[in-house]
């Protein structure tokens, strides 16, 4: 059955036609990277179950994994309140970034409180 | 002990001057919202220890909690691997969300997985 691409109409996406995509594992529950997606690459990313991004220095689709292997399985997608953010909690094959840590921000701790030191 | 600043001059904020902001629960895990921040914004965050966002529709600062009592004190702070989104980790004192559920996430589902269904 053809996807019904009705279901993203109440999406708010931004001037440039993207809407940031949260990504996490459905396993870990942590949070492995953010990517932008336009309005075709959502679709593409629900017809094929697994996540295809839109690449803002490419300027071109992005099905994370297609080369490294590492692609990303959806579970679930669900909009915020105001319909301007996906959160799309996936299982992962591989990393996700491509400095080869689970998470894309694994690398760069800006802050810690007194509490977590 | 004035904050050094100079912690953020890595960061990617973009042409308007923001960065994506993630807010993820520390006890449980759950992502409560997405929101930006800019230099200024970030800054006092950290002074704070609470989260302090722009508003893109009103154009200001915005103490997260301030008049709701519902703030979220910072657990850390991590930038992704290109330093142009930012994962904090927080404790909420009360729901993310304006429509009192817990995070913003909790509203819309766009797409379940026949795994999830």
């Amino acid at each position: 059955m053809p996807l019904d691409k009705s279901i993203f109409d109440h999406l708010s996406f931004g001037a440039d036609g993207l809407i940031p995509a949260i990504i996490q594992s459905a396993d870990s529950g942590r949070v492995l990277m953010m990517a932008w997606m336009n309005h075709e690459s959502l679709s593409q990313s629900i017809e094929l179950g697994e996540t295809v991004f839109w690449s803002r220095s490419r300027q071109e689709f992005w099905h994370k994994g297609a080369t490294s292997g590492n692609t990303q399985q959806i579970i679930s997608i669900e909009a915020d309140c105001d319909s301007d953010a996906l959160l799309i909690r996936v299982r992962e094959n591989g990393p996700a970034c491509h400095t080869g840590t689970e998470s894309c921000f694994d690398v760069q701790t800006i802050y810690l409180s007194s509490e977590e030191e």
